[in-house]
């Protein structure tokens, strides 16, 4: 998709005049192009064919007197001039995952590697005023998933997203930065670096809005279900009650996103976002591998992680069960076995002259805690093997 | 019950007697108890007829010599003299939930009040060495809940113990002390005072093990049944990855106790525990109304609380349900109804002129998340009432 500039794939002039159009969202562009049968046929009728969709007079005109398309072959051209590849609803490489939402964009504008697109991605989000300790974990957590191999999306604001962004550079891993600018406006403007880093690593700045469009407070919301809608999951960091973030969320939810937080204490404002979304059934996440256990095996199987994913704990537990273990648990151990389940009463039977029912209760938990004992229904005990 | 220790229930001598039998331990006393018919029958039966039960010789020649007994009687007059009640598995003071665990304590030394033993409470355990953000929040949560009429459980160790004791007697509130120790040995020392303040506003001072039992490692997990056995939920505020209050924590999964955590940071050691427990399906708790909430409703109803439970907000949103709402959301809620749904996409076509799907979902978003708007399945919405 390098050279998707010089030579644009079908319909990007026609997607583009959609998205251009006065009074038309994604929503009904789509309705309209399924009506017509497809983005160039839409172009192809008349005034009266158009107005008969029901769409606004203003956006049936724009059309039909070929205004929108002369508003696309100049954004094309602004475009071209500046590298900026556009990559329609119809392409192969718009986000798959993209496509889910309910109103995905028509068309994103990207600046960097437009593959990039189609690989897994989780989205980190999170406050504009993070504590130490919530961009100190956005940045550690987006540099160890991005060693693994995962696109890291966020929204280049300044806190939490941007320690997320750098996170994943310190990597030198890939990394999404989705506008709620124009994708020639870098906002805030401190990021510039920032965005150089990023398309030098091999990464994207997209965005959904056109080329000049400058910072406004209701599109960054707007923004944030792309954020959400590419990703396979999205990971909260820190967010104070009242915050966009929620949204972002929110929306995760709505489009069945797994929800990631990251706790904090309940005494920083900034920890309530998280704290309430584990609440509501988030997965709370201390480190990379809390995300990692939840991805889905294909999206596991498409990354390669630097380092095996599985703790090496529970099979070099095994290999030296009785390593070190206190005498109560070594005895304890010794009675059960891995293919036959114990029931508790018959372990305080056999060893009521050794040690007190509560003594065995403890040292069994103790061995359940580290993987040597395996409990089963109706407090039977089986050995891990 | 305050006149137990000049009236004693029926049993006590025998029961006491059990529990001083050498190689005794609480289940095997009930299985002899239940075999021979009451506690009574056991000290009627022949040192034959007890060999005969199996159980060991030192314990049969133990009760048949009336050995058993007279350690009772002894023991009975120092907690007479000391003002100690003893409360027997057959007591109405037992504390009715500490019967349904495995292996109950056949009866408690109690120092205060006994009938305490049959309110409900909350076990509050965590790790000696807390951060000033633990033991601030077990004395924040303690006072709060004990201000409801919750007694407040917990082990009078350092750190977050005696934080939760000091945050109920803050309150003014019940507490009980679950010592590892006999009754009258208080450790550490330093909390005498503490002692003398939780009896001297109606709590209690309970124990298993006999007088004058010195503090013992081993006691000490074995004391943790006690604390979540007689309690409707166990708060765990923090603690390491190695520590008791894990076997406390486990101790309450088994007894089908509700696990409550208060979340960290995760850069602090003494997360690990809670952080690990909400994970694992723990309830996350930011304030007392996060543990209140998951009380069962005969609990609530027992209890007398200072302030009613229920927040006003819901009830205030719907009286003056637009109030201040940006236009945006006042539109979308001009067209929904309390009762009829209104699918998604007939909203994005009636307010296609004034809004984009966009907005339209960001709105709605917000107008669901302070709960003036309800989502059906099918994107289907309808205005809360």
């Amino acid at each position: 998709m390098s050279n998707a500039v010089t030579s644009p794939p079908t319909h990007v002039e026609e997607w583009l005049a959609l998205s251009l159009t006065p009074g038309m969202g994604p929503t009904r562009a789509r309705k309209i192009v399924d009506h017509f049968g497809s983005a160039e046929a839409v172009f192809r009728a008349s005034l009266t064919e158009l107005e008969a969709t029901g769409i606004q007079a203003a956006s049936a005109q724009a059309i039909a007197t070929g205004k929108s398309g002369e508003l696309a072959r100049e954004e094309m051209a602004r475009a071209a001039e500046q590298g900026i590849a556009l990559v329609t609803y119809e392409d192969a490489c718009y986000p798959p995952r993209l496509k889910e939402i309910y109103d995905p964009p028509l068309l994103l504008y990207v600046r960097g590697n437009s593959e990039l697109l189609n690989q897994p991605g989780i989205a980190m989000v999170g406050t504009r005023h993070p504590t130490p300790y919530g961009s100190g974990m956005a940045e550690r957590l987006a540099c160890d998933l991005a060693a693994q191999g995962m696109v890291i999306i966020s929204g280049m604001a300044r806190g939490v997203d941007t320690a997320s962004h750098r996170g994943a550079i310190s990597a030198k891993g890939k990394t999404v930065a989705v506008f709620g600018t124009g994708v020639d406006v870098i906002y805030p403007k401190e990021n510039s670096r920032l965005a150089e880093q990023i398309l030098a690593l091999g990464g994207a700045l997209i965005s959904e809005f056109s080329l000049g469009t400058f910072a406004a407070p209701q599109n960054f919301p707007i923004r944030n279900r792309i954020l959400s809608g590419m990703s396979v999951g999205v990971l909260v960091v820190e967010a104070a009650e009242y915050s966009g973030t929620r949204i972002t969320a929110r929306c995760a939810l709505e489009q069945n996103r797994d929800v990631f937080a990251v706790p904090g204490n309940v005494t920083n404002k900034n920890a309530w976002g998280p704290n309430t979304l584990i609440k509501q059934g988030a997965k709370l996440v201390a480190t990379w591998e809390d995300v990692w256990e939840d991805l889905p095996p294909e999206v596991k199987l498409t990354l390669k992680p630097a380092v095996p994913p599985e703790s090496a704990d529970a099979s070099s537990a095994s290999l030296f069960p009785d390593d070190g273990l206190p005498p109560h648990e070594q005895r304890i151990l010794s009675l059960l076995k891995a293919d036959e389940a114990t029931h508790i009463d018959e372990l305080v039977e056999r060893l009521e002259n050794e040690m007190s029912s509560s003594e065995i209760f403890a040292a069994l938990f103790e061995l359940e805690l580290t993987g040597k004992v395996k409990q089963m229904p109706g407090k039977n005990f089986v050995k891990s093997f």
